[in-house]
C-alpha cells in the first residue's frame, strides 16, 4: 500500500495552497480532485491586499499579475433617486489608515489563479490526480507512522486505490464527503438564504463607474459591479431570498433575465453585452462547521468549513489563510520542531476568523438586500463622504477586516499574551512598549539591504520557507553592541532555541543558503538604526548573526507614516529607535512575541521560554553551565 | 521575389528591439541572424533605469524581472592601502537628484533579455531565420515601393534567397558587412585600445561588497565587480592596453590566470569560484561610424555604429534606444503620418548620443586603468562621501548620462526650440514657463486614473503604440473649461492635426480601443488638478476628450519631490497648477513641444503649426472657415 505524508481532497484554493506549501517543503502528497479539468473560468475572483502579500511571500504574485488583473482601489455607492440612480459617494477599498503594501483588491478569475498554484505544485513533483474522488477513510492507527487509511476512486468507478497517510485534508468545498462522514454539523448562523446570479462578460455602457467596484441600490433591485481582467465586468444580482414571500431555493434565471434586470437597475444608464464568459445561479446559505478536525489527523478547511455570500470577496482569501495556517503546523510537527499539540491551534485560530467573517457577512448581505427608499436620498451626489446609511457604515467599519489586515489570532501558545506560560519582564505587549500586536501580521517596512544596497520590503525578505522569523531590531549599533553579543553568546548554548534545532548534517555545504544556513526552524534578520554605508557586517555582528549576511538591513528609508522617525521600521514596530528589540514572527507571517533587547542573558532566556512552550522541549536549561 | 517592409540583419539587442516594435505595428519583416542559436549566456548584462522604463512601456519588463535579475543601487569605490585594498566610499548608481521611476541598474545576461524579445516577435508573426547571413544589397529603386534588393544566404552556403524591401537595417555588431559595403568609415575618437577579460560565475568570498557594483584599484591592477542573477558575479579585468610597452591586441588569458589576477587584486580578501558560467577575452577599440545611413533606406544601429569599453554598461542600452528612435520614424513615414524627411533625424539624434557616450567612455576607461598610488590614500574608509579623485568625480558627474536620463536630443523639426519653423507665443521653452525640456523624456508622475481609481504612473499609461502622446494638463476644471472646450472645437476642424489623421474606416468598431479610438497618429490623456471623485468625465470634458475615458487622470497624489504642490504632476512638468498646459510627447517618450492652454484658437493653432512641420502637411489651414 502506497504511503503519503498527506492526502489532499480537492484542488480549489485551500487544497492548492496547502499542497503548494507542503510540496515545496519536501512532503509526499497524494492530491486528487473530482473535476476532470481545473477551473476554466468564473468562480471566485477577488484577492485581498493581505492575500497578495501572502502570494508574494510564496513567490507567486508575479505570475498572478502577469494576467493583468483588474485592481479595485475604491468602491462607489449608488442609491436610487428620481431619475434612477446616482452616486452618493466613494470609499477606499483599503483606506489609508491601514498600512498595506498593496492597498487594492486584485480581480482575476479563479481558473487563472489556480493555474499559478498548479504549475508550482507540479514543479515540485506533485501531480493532481483527476477526476478522482474519496470513497472512505479511517484513522485506524494500524500503522502508527501512517495512521490514516484513505480509499480513492476514479469518478467513473473503474479504478480504486487505497493508500495510507499521516494526514488527510478535505478541501472539497461546501459539499464535503469527509465532513459528512465525520458527522460534523454545519451551524447556520443566519437563517436567511439567498439565490445569487453572477455573470462575467464584456459590456458597453455609459455607466461611469463600470471599472469600479460598485454597490448599486435602485428601486428595481440591487446589484454589485466588479471590474475584471480582460476588460470584463462581473455582476452579482440577487435572484431570491428566503425572506421573499414566494421563496424557492431552486429559483433560477436565464442570462437574458439577469441582463434585463441589470438594465432596469442601472437606469438612466444603458448597458449591453458583447459577450458573456461565465454565468451561474446558485443558492447560498450561511454556515460554519462545528469542528475543523476531530483527531488532528483528518482536517478540513475552506468552503468545507464556512460558506457565506460572495459579496465581500472573502471566500478564496479565507481559504488561502486556512491552508497556510495548517501547512506550517503540520511541517513543524513532522520536522520535530513542535509537539503534536501545535495542531490543536488550527481549529480555534481559523474558526474565530470564520465566525467574524460570517457575522460581518450576515450584516452586510442583509443591508445590501434591503431597499433604500428613494425618498431618503440626499442631493450630495459625487461627494467623497458617502451618506452614512447603515450599509455604508458597515462597509467602512469592515475595511480592515475585509482587506485581511484586521485578522488577528487570539493569544495562545504561539501568540504571546499576558497569560502565556512563558513569563519574563522582557516580553513586550501591545499595552506596553510596542505597536506590534501578537497574532497580527508584521507591519510592513521599507529598509535597505546592506550587502547590495537594494531598497527592499522587510516583511517579504524571508520567503514562505516554513521557518520562524527572528527580527533582531538592533537599534543604534554603538548602544546595542553588548546586548547583541550577549544574545549570540547565549544562543550558542547547545540547548537554546537557536542551537537545539540546528541542521543535523553539519558537514553539508550551506555557503549559498542565505535563509536557512543554520536550521530550518528559524531564519534571522538584523536591522540596524544606521545609514547603510556605516554598517560593516563582519565588524559589527557576532559570527552567528553575520552568517545571515544577506539578511542584514539598514533602517534608513524615510516613511511617510512616521515622518519624524530616524529609523522608520523600528518606529513602525513600536520599538525604541535606540535600543531596538526582538520580534519573533510565525512562519505564516503573524507576530508571535516581542522581546526587549538587553545586555546579559535575559533576552535569550525569554526567547528560550517562549520556544519551550511552542516546541514542547525544555530549551536553554543548560544555561547555568555557561 | 518576396517583398518585405524591412530586412533586419542581426538579432542582438538593436535588431530585436526594432523587430519587436515593427512586428507589433503590423509590418512584414525578414529578420536573419548568422548564429545558429540565440545568445546562451554572458555578453551584455546591464539594463539602465531609462531602459527599464522603455521595456516596461513595451510590456516586456515583467518578463525580464521574472528572471530575478540583480539590482545595482550603489557603486562602491575601493582603492589601494597598505593592507591591500579598502573601500573609500559609495555612491548611488542613480542618485536622488535624478527623478527615476527605477533608480537602479538591472543585471541579467543578454541571452535571457534576448529571449523576452524573441518570444514577443514570434507572437506577432516574425520568425528569426538562422543561421543566415547577408551577401549583398543595393538600393536600385527598380521597384519604387520596394527599392532595396537584399541577397541572403545560409551560412553554410547551401541556400540563397533574394528579396526586395522598403528598408534594410544592419544590427550586425562591430563587424558589419553592410557598413563595409557602404564604405562608411569608423572614426576612432580615442586611439587607445584595450583587451578585456570578463568572467561570469558563482564565487565564495569574504569581500564584503561582492553583491555591489565595485570599481577596485589595487597595486596589483584594477577590476570591476558586477553582481548578477542566480547568485553570480561578473568580473571585468583589463588584460592589456595599447599604452603598455609590450602591447599586443591578441594577448589573451586563461580562466585560471584571470582568477589568480583577481585574487591578487582583492587581497586581503579571499575569493574562489564554485563554477564559471562564461568567460571571454576580447579587444575593444573605441569607434563611431561616420554615417548611420546614406540614403535613408539602408540604416545601421547598435554596435555597428559605435563601440566602446563595456565599463559603463551602455552598449545594449544605446542599442535599445537606437532601435526605438528609428522604429517610430519608419512607422510614421510608412503610415503617411510624416514626410520621408523625418528619417533624416535618425542619424543626428542618435549619433550625438553615441559621441557623448564615447567621450565619457574614453575619460572613464582611462581613469579606471590608471593606477591610484597607495601613498595617495586617505584614512576615511567607509565614509559615504568618497574621496574625490578624478575617477570618482567623473563617475558622479556622469550618473545622469549613464542612467539614460541625461540623454537629450537637440532641437530639430521634432523637438521644438526657439529656432523651430513653428512659431507662436504659446510655445513654452525650458527658459520660459516649464521644467520640461524638449528632447528629454517626460518626467515621471504618479496620478489617479478616474474610471477605476487606480494609482498609476502617468508616463507609462500610453504603451509603445507608435503614436504621439498628447497630454492635456487641464489645471483646475472650473478655470480651464472654456479653453478645453475651445481646443476640442478647433481640433474638430477636419484639417487639424487631430482630425487629419483619423482612421479611414470610420465604421470600424473601436468601442474597446482605449489608446487609439480615433487615430493611430495620436493618443490623448487628460489630467485635471482635482480630487478623483470630483471629476465627472461626461460632464467635464467635450466628447472628443471624453472618448479617451480610460486616459483621464486626477493629479491628486502627493509627491515627495514637490511636497507643497497641490497638483504634483502639473508642478513636476513645470506647468501652472491652475492653468495647465499641453505636452506633446514623441512616440519614443521624448518631449516634442509644450504649449500653453488658452481660450480661443491659439493652442490648437500652435499644435497645428508644430505638426505641420513634422508631417509635411498644411494642417489647420481651413480654420478660417469655422
Amino acid at each position: 500500500m502506497e504511503k503519503y505524508d498527506i492526502v489532499i481532497i480537492g484542488a480549489g484554493p485551500v487544497g492548492l495552497t496547502l499542497s503548494t506549501c507542503l510540496a515545496r517543503w519536501g512532503y509526499r502528497i497524494k492530491h486528487i480532485d473530482n473535476r476532470a479539468e481545473p477551473t476554466a473560468t468564473g468562480r471566485a475572483d477577488g484577492i485581498q491586499p493581505r492575500s497578495l502579500d501572502l502570494l508574494r511571500n510564496m513567490g507567486l504574485k508575479r505570475k498572478i499579475m502577469a494576467h493583468e488583473p483588474a485592481k479595485v482601489y475604491e468602491v462607489a455607492f449608488w442609491d436610487p433617486n428620481t431619475k434612477g440612480i446616482h452616486r452618493t459617494g466613494t470609499w477606499a477599498s483599503c483606506p489609508k489608515f491601514i498600512d498595506a503594501r498593496y492597498p487594492f483588491t486584485t480581480l482575476l478569475h479563479q481558473g487563472l489563479i489556480e493555474r499559478v498554484f498548479i504549475e508550482d505544485i507540479e514543479k515540485h513533483g506533485t501531480k493532481i490526480q483527476r477526476p478522482w474522488t474519496i470513497t472512505g477513510f479511517k484513522n485506524d492507527g494500524k500503522d502508527p507512522s501512517y495512521p490514516v487509511e484513505v480509499s480513492l476512486a476514479h469518478v467513473d468507478g473503474t479504478l480504486q486505490e487505497t493508500v495510507r497517510a499521516k494526514y488527510l485534508f478535505s478541501g472539497e468545498g461546501a459539499r464535503s464527503f469527509v465532513r459528512d462522514q465525520l458527522g460534523v454539523r454545519i451551524i447556520h448562523k443566519d437563517p436567511i438564504a439567498h439565490v445569487w446570479g453572477v455573470m462575467d462578460g464584456v459590456v458597453r455602457t455609459n455607466f461611469p463607474d463600470i471599472k469600479m467596484k460598485c454597490t448599486i441600490h435602485s428601486d428595481a433591485g440591487s446589484i454589485m459591479v466588479i471590474p475584471r481582467e480582460n476588460n470584463m465586468v462581473r455582476l452579482y444580482i440577487q435572484i431570491a431570498s428566503s425572506t421573499d414571500p414566494d421563496w424557492n431555493p431552486r429559483k433560477t434565471a436565464t442570462v437574458e433575465e439577469v441582463q434585463e434586470h441589470a438594465k432596469m437597475i442601472l437606469k438612466p444608464y444603458e448597458i449591453s453585452w458583447d459577450r458573456v464568459e461565465w454565468f451561474s445561479v446558485y443558492p447560498i446559505g450561511q454556515g460554519i462547521a462545528e469542528r475543523y478536525t476531530l483527531d488532528e489527523r483528518v482536517f478540513m478547511g475552506g468552503d468545507a468549513c464556512h460558506t457565506h455570500s460572495p459579496k465581500a470577496g472573502q471566500g478564496m482569501n479565507t481559504a488561502f489563510l486556512d491552508a497556510v495556517n495548517l501547512a506550517w503546523k503540520i511541517h513543524h510537527v513532522e520536522s520535530g520542531f513542535a509537539s503534536r499539540s501545535l495542531l490543536s491551534t488550527y481549529e480555534p485560530e481559523r474558526k474565530l476568523i470564520a465566525e467574524t467573517l460570517l457575522d460581518f457577512d450576515a450584516r452586510y448581505a442583509k443591508l445590501f438586500s434591503s431597499r433604500i427608499p428613494s425618498a431618503g436620498e440626499v442631493a450630495g451626489a459625487a461627494s467623497n463622504a458617502p451618506e452614512e446609511n447603515e450599509f455604508v457604515k458597515t462597509f467602512k467599519a469592515s475595511c480592515e477586516f475585509t482587506s485581511g489586515y484586521g485578522v488577528a489570532y487570539s493569544p495562545n501558545t504561539i501568540n504571546w499574551g499576558p497569560e502565556h506560560p512563558a513569563q519574563s519582564p522582557l516580553f513586550l505587549s501591545y499595552q506596553h512598549g510596542t505597536q506590534l500586536r501578537t497574532g497580527r501580521i508584521l507591519t510592513p517596512a521599507t529598509v535597505t539591504r546592506v550587502v547590495d544596497a537594494n531598497v527592499v520590503h522587510l516583511e517579504q525578505q524571508i520567503p514562505m520557507n516554513g521557518s520562524y522569523r527572528m527580527y533582531v531590531f538592533a537599534g543604534v549599533p554603538s548602544k546595542t553592541a553588548t546586548a547583541v553579543k550577549d544574545l549570540a553568546t547565549y544562543m550558542a548554548n547547545p540547548s537554546s532555541f537557536y542551537s537545539a534545532f540546528a541542521h543535523m548534517k553539519s558537514a553539508e555545504d550551506r555557503y549559498h543558503d542565505s535563509d536557512n544556513p543554520h536550521s530550518d526552524f528559524l531564519s534571522v534578520c538584523t536591522i540596524f538604526n544606521a545609514p547603510r554605508p556605516d554598517i560593516h557586517i563582519a565588524d559589527m555582528l557576532p559570527p552567528m548573526f553575520a552568517r545571515y549576511r544577506d539578511h542584514v538591513y539598514a533602517d534608513d528609508v524615510w516613511d511617510l507614516r512616521v515622518p519624524d522617525a530616524k529609523a522608520a521600521a523600528h518606529k513602525k514596530m513600536g520599538l525604541d529607535e535606540q535600543e531596538g528589540g526582538i520580534v519573533v514572527v510565525r512562519p505564516d507571517g503573524y507576530v508571535g512575541c516581542v522581546v526587549k533587547l538587553v545586555e546579559g542573558k535575559g533576552t535569550c532566556e525569554a526567547l528560550d521560554k517562549y520556544f519551550s512552550v511552542l516546541t514542547g522541549r525544555s530549551l536553554g536549561a543548560e544555561r547555568a553551565a555557561l
